[in-house]
């Protein structure tokens, strides 16, 4: 049985290896630089992934921030810890960010469900 | 049989139900204010739900568009009016309000085809 | 002595004048849609007038803000009918909608100081 | 067997005949306009096409996107060339364009393949 | 003399003041919310001012990335941290973003010079 | 006697090289990014150039209008091709790019006062 969290990543996958394939240079130095850009520096890991969250949140990118979901439940970061990231990107963002609030809601849910299983 | 209007609903009260669980008192408080912002004062009910409607619509949140679509229904604003605030939305947010509006008036029909049935 | 809301209108009407002069028909249409949108129709022109006023505000247009506002002035709107659509806007757009909302207060006062002079 | 292209021009289809079956001036107007920009002028067609594609993708629109890459197909634009358009679409709108540009190139993918089998 | 972080927090002040006197009670406890949901909770005052600064950042809002570029200063955290913290901005925001990076590094500039002379 | 084009590009290159000198590889790799994006390749120089003037205006950031504005007056691009291109973008993202539009309009006449001065 598959879920949402599958779903993204496999159809995630497919299509960045077909984008990649194509060898447009821009392209790949900015899919090269995302990897970058999330590594530990002056800020943790943590911090990082809590920034491109928000970012993909108040910019309501549904995609963007399934991924920043993940990668956070990975780093080690609790719910209260994100919610709290997420209430600050609704604060900032105004009620249009609600729609993508339930619906990062509902991916954390599948995130803790998976982990439960395994 | 189910609709777009029972699915987003229910949707939307399930998850709501979630987020407002678990005590992020930023949120909640941004929930109640959504309720008391479009009471009626010194602009009637009508008219606040319109602005609503066209926030959500420039902003081009599909969700947003919807919830205050059911609103405008319910509290007795008509297609007319609804179309004209729509028709401003797309002139002030440009042809790429086009699609939302696409998926606006399909809801509407929805909700003018619930109520005819009951 | 000038002020914002003359140095605002003598810029609009000169450039204005510019793009206008350049006869590009689509960029002219536009402009016209612009003055029919907001006659009166099925809604009247107070509302129609707040309506344009919230959608330049969420989408954090300046100038669009200033050109409502004074339009909204003009029509016989009160300063609490126009607080009331701009409280939607902010709650609607979030918090980055302040700093809109500082200089529309700002605007909103020149304009009553002009007519108070006059 | 129905496509992701053929889905997507019958909701379109069938949406803006109800749409422009309603008779509200602005939006008829407004699109009759996004006929005429697109049109030979200064610019020829094929440029224009990908100004377009590009406006809709650093909005993230998807469907405007999914109407110019069939446009961009049917003026006769290589898939090297939309690609490009697109990395400088990804490049000036970020990161946040990326899972706009997957769909993006799914649906060139069905575009070349309808094509292939006529 | 006149610097443009005292300009800043002299007009901020001054229009705050103005538009909370006015008693409209959405946009009175929106700027409530805004002092509480950066205050410690799961996640600490330095983390919540960058999430602050980054959601500011990627919404392009120049005014929003001075108020926090200041409280991140006076909380402590190094330039090195705040860049680090807009380069995940620009990252995900785009080229865009690159005018703003430039009016944040200018005032951070300012806040340092105003702390030297102290 | 300076003017806008004087200051702006002035302006630019001196936050540049201090943003620049101070070594984040994420932001010094992006800044090269844009160099090379705007390269000729499948596609020429001049459409890159329109491609990236009709993506900055519908982003709505006047300093990347004004900057490639002048880099399409440099590779020779008529006033008639750039407004083409800028009604498109106005079309596409609505009234509230007509602001920008009057100010793009004001930098391409200096632009061109600018060169019959020399």
């Amino acid at each position: 049985m598959t879920n949402q969290v599958e779903e993204f990543n496999a159809y995630r996958e497919r299509m960045n290896d077909k984008i990649l394939g194509d060898n447009n240079k821009i392209i790949k130095r900015i899919f090269n630089l995302d990897t970058n850009a999330f590594a530990a520096g002056a800020l943790d890991v943590k911090t990082k992934e809590l920034l491109g969250l928000v970012a993909s949140t108040v910019l309501r990118c549904d995609d963007c921030v399934k991924y920043h979901l993940e990668t956070s439940y990975k780093v080690g970061l609790s719910k209260e810890e994100v919610m709290e990231a997420l209430s600050i990107a609704t604060l900032v963002g105004g009620t249009i960010v609600i729609p993508h609030l339930r619906r990062a809601y509902e991916y954390w849910d599948e995130l803790e469900t998976i982990k439960d299983k395994a």
